[in-house]
């Protein structure tokens, strides 16, 4: 099967998002990675690179040399992923639009709204298939709710209620910065722009209501707290919304919520019923029609929409991350077998060994005989 | 960085599981896949290589000769994945292993324990390292648990109750089929072996039990049930454990356990406190000291020990399916470009779009000024 | 030991709510009814003395003639319960505080603030002892909490976040209503004052924050949602809070909310950590330390304070449910009268006074300016 | 209306559980307890007399000398509720049987199958009402679940999960004791009989199974574990089940399950569906359709059925507890009783009777009979 063909700008080595942008294109075999200009040292590009497998000549020391050169290439890459800081992000996005290269650019798209819309604006006349990672949005269920509230499950919208509560701000500020008043980079306005909350996480709300409801945002009334007190942007926000046509709505944000590192979630009131979902469990989605019974309604089941089942990469019952329940002991497999070939040491990692599958056959046929006899003890084999 | 390379019996196209495998592996970068006998089927195998990206001189009409070529060649692959049915899970994994190719096997480790007894002799005699991939002990947060107990955490172990109930049997075999007594060979005793349900939940269970407290099982009694009637095996278990030095248990696993898809768990009673796990939130430990409150203890958090905080993916708060959650936004931008780049419609997939993004920086924008001005409506600019 | 002795006006039979209140006494065996004038109806007055084996010679006609008469009577009554519809609570509070008996009144106070402020001025003037059952503010976990914050456990408060929703109004009002326009008494202004779901259910959520936090509302800015669309009053509240000191906070009361049929809570940030309680567990109160585990601490167990141990009625593990919340209530109110009459110094009880009756009374009138000047900061008068 | 009336033997003031039986009652208004021997100190009961408004003359010094002179009076007492210690039930039930009063007994009926089989013979020769408060069943939704299930909801039963954990033996027995080997009385055999966590908890589980499916235990086969050690009777029971008809389950009671104060719960599966209830929330029935989503059916909901919404004692969403599950029991009891005195037609109200706490006494011998004997099958005596 042709596949497409993709470059990253950004992400290298150390860079935690990068390698979740590119797990995420991995996992589904429609694209492979074949350029990029990680940083913007190109020692570390090209050490990425070589982790990734990338070939060294289309690996570039800058983004413009880079755009320039894939549009150049008959075989140039097809779409650009944008995991730089949100800075760059409008000047990136730009010059791979003017040489008619696709966009992939990890939220938000720039710092003001003037760059946001020039950018729509070149995107729109070129042609450019320009998406945006709201990671949230991407859980299979919440395709389901899409759906199930265009085909009228719900009745017509009343009301909506969305939050993204984190901690993450509270967890890492310590009592000792505050005292020094030394701040890390991303509480700079000059970094992160106007907004620290907002940008960071009420945007994610945000786009949960789109993705979810269909409906946007018309008008807002936002208040803000900030804490820990020193700092010059705020780290809560709370905004009541007007969606249209009558219907309102509330958004809280926090990056300050102690206990809730991610309870994103949202509750839609309709005249025939109402869905909630939260990110404690993202597989399901509660679904109550109006004197109904609440009904839980699971990814992947035979009665889910095949536009949301489809997205599933685990079967029913899995969270999606039993992808990764693999890759934890795949690593620790391949941890200790590095380690053997290269006669270190390996670090302290476990995995299930052949003793194990050979006890798990032991514990089977015991078992087998138990019942047979009528329920006796029956010795596991040693 | 050096990298481990690896081939792949079975698990070709169509086979959910191969890719399963395969992905648990990608996740980590420490293994390259280089060779492959992914069906009986070579046309088939080719295919799936070609999907892969693997070199067509690297895939096998068959096991045996994919392991001779490789064990003879300088670049052979480090190790070997078996994905194959049950039944032949064996005498793959010894020819395998008598070219001195490390595996890792798919559970249940053979179809009799004396062929699983055999694979062990075989295994510590060549110095194979022999992995199982017994999935829900991947999870981070279960070696935390194994690290608590040792340490003390609890103090001495009293009771173990352990369970594996899913309802993909009940689920899946209709009335229909009820009246035909036609039933898929997955439920043949000459393909599954002596046992259905405790062969393939069972031991999953009792593996979570060893991973996580460290121990043994040394005497069953167990109690079967079969549903439907007309099955000739087993599809729910139960069995009294005994777990050596007094210590007692249950084992409950199931095939038939109508709403609940997945509800692994097990819970370990100490003398000094009690740890449980579940998989429905599987980032979650609970932890109740001896006349203390209940603690939920939640992965990649600081307070986590490093032998389970480096394997989670994600960052705290965010369940490993936060990949996949990428994923699916990666997934549904990659079908509609590809579509466009073959003249095709696209199938109904969605994704954030540069229209979403400008939203979002209008949105923040307007947050911003509602604040400033101290708490009024604002419209989001259109 | 002595008993208290009360009487009731309103709850006659049929009344739900005077059972409920009744049982909320009867839990202590602190007091014993002995008096009422439990309807309109003189005979349906008789009949539910009869079920309640009260004395016909102290069954009365009209309020009035028992607040004279009990007031006279050498054994007459230590405090009346009003369970009548709003309108009337006003009238029959003052006549029975004029005639020096005590008062517990349902909530609301009264229909406006300014009848409110009178009543509190006669209670004071008379040393009334004023009770208001706010039931929800009755579940022993709520005085831990309290005490909690008190005593430090989440440092100094930043945000609070609370919610009544509840769903009778969307589950009872049919859709043949609509068609008619017919509604019952409880959805006319006429009845029920200025505000429909903000007296109803966001003055449950505004008492629980004070009882909660011991913080109290200085400002507010509300959206009202009003569905189905007939109704001429709100269904749904969303309040912003300013809380004094910088601190603030949101409030959502629904009767509209589907599939939460009485989902109140409340979530409190502080600088050290965070509680959390939800009626859905109503014996269980989440707390979270910054940088730790979330406790979950459980009502009557040792590690809890003795003020909110020593309400409890059931052992550990075993639910109070809505009749032992009003109990807790009795039980307090009882106590500190008790201790009164007996010139003891009462133990450190805590109940909804007429303070906070007024309170609320404050609160739905700035909520309702608010909404209605086009969601504006109103003061809560003082 | 015209009440019942009764008296109770034990549960003089200290002893919880009287207090607990007398809220039950007080509940419902359909009984007034008349007279009492609530104490071998006859001071004792006086004072509790005087604190729960008995008559003097209605106080005794003997339960013979009670059962004697209320049997003779015209007004005598209609019931007595039996709450002494497990040691005197069936002395004191002969005793009130002989005098033709009708007895409602706290669990365990007696100490030995035997007494319990002389008790059954001795309410059927008379024509006694014999109540049991086995107080879980008396959750308003147990009966609607009971209700489904004969109404098909389900189709047949397949399989059934109960337990009854519970963990304050592990939570109140301090190493000191430990240390002294100093124990309670209420781990003393000579006081408790031939088994502890069994009779204690184990019996909970049974009745909550027979009152929830309509099966009854055929036979067993019990494993007992006993923590801390110098205990000499069992602290934890889990026991294998034939339900008769190829139907089999299990149960697990324990008194040291450490973080789970009461986490009662039933599961059962049948050929249609399954239905689960948890006492953690106790007011909601957890159903699944076989290949359907899961539903949750909240207490009082108009959805649930007549025999189940008539017992809730407060509104939808609003939690009925403890004191309510005994109070719906004796609900039921006096519904019966009085529809007999009166010559009517009971409505179908059902409680636990004698033949319950028969079947219960033969659970437990049969238990500790497998147990002993080495975990094999026992029959359940009949």
């Amino acid at each position: 099967m042709k596949k497409l063909t993709f470059g990253m700008v950004g992400g290298g080595q150390g860079a935690f998002i990068g390698e979740i942008h590119r797990r995420g294109v991995l996992l589904n075999d429609l694209a492979e990675m074949k350029a990029g200009c990680f940083s913007r040292s190109y020692d570390k590009s090209l050490k990425t690179a070589e982790a990734w497998s990338i070939a060294p000549e289309r690996v570039y020391r800058t983004y413009q040399e880079m755009a320039e050169a894939e549009a150049g290439r008959e075989d140039g890459i097809d779409f650009v992923i944008i995991v730089t800081p949100n800075v760059s992000h409008y000047e990136i996005a730009k010059c791979f639009m003017e040489h008619d290269i696709h966009v992939m650019c990890d939220k938000p798209l720039a710092m003001t709204t003037e760059q946001a819309e020039e950018l729509q604006t070149i995107a729109k006349e070129r042609e450019i298939q320009f998406g945006m990672t709201y990671t949230y949005t991407g859980y299979p269920i919440i395709r389901q709710a899409r759906e199930m509230i265009r085909n009228g499950a719900i009745g017509d919208i009343v009301h909506v209620r969305v939050q993204h509560p984190e901690d993450w701000v509270i967890e890492s500020v310590s009592p000792e910065q505050e005292k020094d008043a030394k701040l890390p980079w991303r509480f700079d306005p000059a970094c992160v722009g106007s907004a620290l909350c907002t940008g960071d996480l009420a945007t994610h709300a945000e786009q949960m209501l789109v993705q979810f409801t269909g409906l946007h945002v018309k008008r807002v009334l936002a208040m803000f707290d900030t804490y820990p007190k020193y700092l010059s942007l705020e780290t809560n926000t709370t905004v009541l919304l007007d969606l249209g046509d009558g219907i309102q709505g509330e958004l809280w944000a926090s990056q300050i919520a102690i206990g809730k590192p991610c309870a994103a979630g949202i509750y839609v009131i309709g005249t025939e019923g109402a869905l909630e979902w939260n990110h404690e469990t993202p597989s399901i989605l509660r679904y109550t029609k109006r004197n109904g019974t609440t009904q839980l309604l699971e990814a992947g089941r035979e009665y889910i929409y095949q536009e949301s089942s489809r997205l599933c990469y685990a079967s029913v019952g899995h969270h999606d991350g039993f992808n990764e329940a693999f890759g934890t002991i795949y690593r620790s497999y391949c941890e200790v077998l590095l380690a053997k070939k290269e006669n270190r040491e390996p670090e302290n990692y476990t995995f299930p060994t052949i003793d194990d599958g050979v006890d798990g056959m032991r514990f089977v046929e015991a078992c087998v005989e138990s019942h047979k006899k009528g329920n006796v003890w029956v010795d596991v084999r040693k």
